[in-house]
């Protein structure tokens, strides 16, 4: 009944054309949830007699803040928020909750995590599913810090599909065009589930399955006596982390440490998870095994991991690195990691020879499908590029005829396709960018970082895939960056994950004018 | 009168949809004149004691096969050609001419550049304005060599300038649109000239008169003793060479082989020779000072070579590799060198840190202006793709606006953009692919290209720039690449120099189809 804070609030709204009240009671209620998770690693810190404070602390900070923002802005419920409001929310939430999520690094005294700059890192590759880690020796992290790492990359798994099937495409980033075709009409996403919370809640119990499943099989293989390696612990922290295309393992040698059988399991669990989240509730779970195989992403997806695997197997026949079924796996396994952008390793790729490495690289650019877990620029993205520039071509030839672009049985929105070339034009300048910002900044501090680390490491770190080549690769880290450099590193993940425009437009005047 | 004839050319066009004679006709009108200038080499050859007759032979052959294809064809004069007829004619041009350029070498046996293949990509380099080499030791190369592989920069130069201001427009590659802004309505550039014969014969004075008075000047420089190294000959060299904005040195040491002023002097020619040749013409003949600096393109271009002339400034002095003018010089002639795609240098620039070797590959992918000598994407592209991001990025924000592009007062047709995109998608498919063709070869044969060099080589073939990194820099040559790879850099530096679409729609279905 005060007369002073709408005004105010309405002043503040009409001064700068985006709600801010909105924007921050939404951060809110992500932040209460996201407080809650906290209590796993505290139980993990009971139960191995490590300091448990910090992670209660932190998740009492967490939802606290959570609570509070909720609380400053709780005079109208906020049913609806504009489009703007939609970025700066998606901005806001992937740059704090990373923050959070680094303080108990840096409260329970990690000697690999002590610096906030570090630890940010560390958090941001965890929730932002990147798996690029500033720790060298992965194995003498404590047990309820490593057990945090997965859960954050699975947890950010989580994040990420909402983002990517439900938020994005609201806000027409790749969006809603992107999945054009996955859709009958352009309300599938709400036939599926009638909100974006039954959307959400059906490929989540979808995700949680899948990695229940992928725990249950590690496990039994390693009860089985399969895999020594293999306990429970193991299962769950690779399962998760394949599910969320993330890449952390708690092992220094990643996945190269298990038998060949869990090496092709995990394998499996990244193609799997590198599909489209709606495609796989319709194959597994609604049957629709015909339209799947049909579908033109699918394929070239799969396509895609069949030339990827065929190139680094020929680098590793010819270089005499490996033979028989240790080829094929470690190309496999390779190829499928870095497209899909997880980022495990079966072997340090790092010392195969440069078709490997040009490969690997290119594939940095592919990722898995659109609506996964996955980073970079997706094989969505590929396939309506690929198709626009033969229309294109097409037209330069025949000047008077008009044909829409197709995939999949649909035709493409024009805005669909105007979406996904400012993606990849914005894209490729971040990645530039962020390479050129490298060498800088190691020529300040007298560094020694190669022209293509440089460019491997900002495409490894835009990509969301982790590991890059020289001394950030899979069985480096990224710990000898200097502190502005990991910010940068830091800064491309998530520009990465949120897909570059809802930052990008925060930028530009008329975002901030009413 | 016989009706033979007729039909059958009739049904040749209507079975496969583009009319073949006309193409053959026009390929055989421009092998007619680039016949003639083999005179010269064989001049210089007779001078300085050579054998004279692989130039005349040459020489004949070139515009006797011209003749033939005239008298093959010459039933009815082609006066005008369709869209697809262009796009053969251009891709042919640009592949048959080098192929009659390289005769000589082989002819002459010419030690350096004996192999056909070789032989083929250094007339190739010579007529794309490529300026990257086979030959190790320029220096020993025979004189009426020497000659040639700078008159074909030269020649190859009024070539681009008919290409890229009169044939690409019409065909729309980046076309007509990119040069709008050029324009004060949709027929400007017939209004400066009423005929593509008209608009080539002002533009080409220009050439000839820009490329007399550097000339001139230079000869000056060595005339005053300013410079031990100039003289006449040397000066028409690098005069005609900057102005092609090619490359080719008769310097085993490129341009370090002069004294700082004439350093400088060629840096301001290459300045020069990267403006579009429209606007040139308008300032420089017309006096339309105001509207050049207002210019968007214009400000862009020097606002490019100012930021790369900082950062290799900063590489230099922070690295203690040069100080005071020498670093200022060496900096602002790399840069402007590379971005130009010109590709003459100063110092090696591949014993500079990461932080210069980063800025000079971001600088292969930038260019000099459209309608200039140069090669790679041009900043008119960028020009038009960074105002379209932004644009794009305002509408993500504001669903309703509807805002053209504008560039330099004009709005930018959409088709324009879209035309840009294609263009720009091809060149890093295309830049991708030949890296990956460089490795996946050096494989094969058992090299060691790094995969630093394979995207340096592949980036300065297809940008038309010259020299790359490692072995195949400024002081070093293309000679340790193989034949399998040697010809795939031809290949890049051809579809570099016809931008990529006219060969690019040769490959669809729909081309060939009536
Ligand atoms: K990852
Ligand atoms: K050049």
């Amino acid at each position: 009944m005060s007369l002073w804070p709408r005004p105010s609030r309405r002043s503040r709204r009409s001064s700068l054309g985006v709600d801010l009240n909105a924007v921050l009671d939404l951060l809110g209620g992500v932040l209460r949830w996201v407080g809650l998770p906290f209590i796993a690693p505290a139980l993990v810190a009971a139960f191995a007699g490590e300091a448990i404070w910090p992670w209660l602390l932190t998740g009492a900070a967490t939802s606290g803040t959570g609570l509070l923002l909720d609380r400053l802005t709780a005079e109208r419920r906020v049913e609806r928020i504009g489009t703007r409001e939609g970025f700066l929310v998606v901005a806001l939430v992937w740059l704090v909750v990373p923050a959070f999520a680094a303080l108990p690094f840096v409260l329970g005294g990690e000697p690999q995590l002590s610096k906030p700059v570090d630890a940010y890192f560390e958090a941001m590759s965890g929730y932002t599913a990147t798996g690029g880690t500033v720790v060298p020796h992965v194995e003498q992290l404590g047990e309820a810090t490593q057990f945090w790492r997965q859960l954050s990359h699975w947890l950010g798994g989580m994040g990420i599909i909402v983002l990517a099937i439900a938020v994005l495409p609201r806000l027409r980033v790749g969006g809603r065009q992107l999945l054009q075709s996955e859709l009958a009409g352009p309300t599938e996403t709400e036939k599926l589930g009638a909100t974006i919370r039954d959307t959400a809640r059906r490929l989540w119990s979808l995700y949680v399955g899948l990695t229940l499943v992928a725990t249950l099989v590690l496990s039994l293989v390693g009860w089985l006596g399969l895999d020594p390696e293999m306990n429970p612990w193991q299962a769950f922290a690779h399962a998760s982390s394949a599910m969320a295309l993330g890449g952390f393992s708690p092992q220094g040698e990643s996945v190269a440490a298990f038998a060949p059988i869990t090496q092709w399991l995990l394998c499996l669990v990244m193609i799997v998870a590198g599909f489209n989240f709606l495609r796989l509730f319709r194959v597994l779970i609604q049957q629709r095994v015909a339209e799947f195989a049909r579908d033109d992403e699918v394929r070239l997806y799969v396509g895609f991991l069949l030339v990827a695997t065929a190139l680094l197997l020929t680098e590793l026949l010819t270089s005499d690195i490996a033979s028989g079924e240790t080829a094929v796996r470690l190309a496999a396994f390779q190829a499928t990691s870095i497209m899909t952008t997880t980022g495990f390793a079966t072997a340090d790729y790092t010392t195969w020879g440069p078709l490997a490495t040009v490969t690997l690289l290119l594939l940095m650019f592919i990722g898995a499908s659109a609506g996964s877990t996955g980073g970079s620029i997706k094989v969505k993205r590929h396939l309506l590029l690929f198709r626009m520039v033969r229309r294109d071509l097409a037209q330069a030839a025949h000047r008077d005829v008009v044909v829409p672009v197709r995939a999949s049985g649909w035709v493409v929105d024009e805005r669909a396709l105007r979406s996904a070339v400012l993606f990849v034009l914005l894209y490729m300048f971040t990645f530039a960018l962020g390479a050129l910002g490298l060498v800088i900044d190691s020529e300040r501090v007298g560094g020694d970082l190669t022209p293509f680390e440089a460019i491997g490491a900002s495409a490894a770190c835009i990509g969301n895939v982790g590991p890059a080549f020289g001394f950030a690769g899979p069985y480096g880290s990224y710990a000898d960056f200097s502190n502005l450099s990991t910010a940068v590193l830091t800064a491309l993940m998530w520009l990465g994950r949120v897909e570059i425009v809802p930052v990008a437009v925060l930028l530009t005047r008329s975002f901030w004018r009413p």
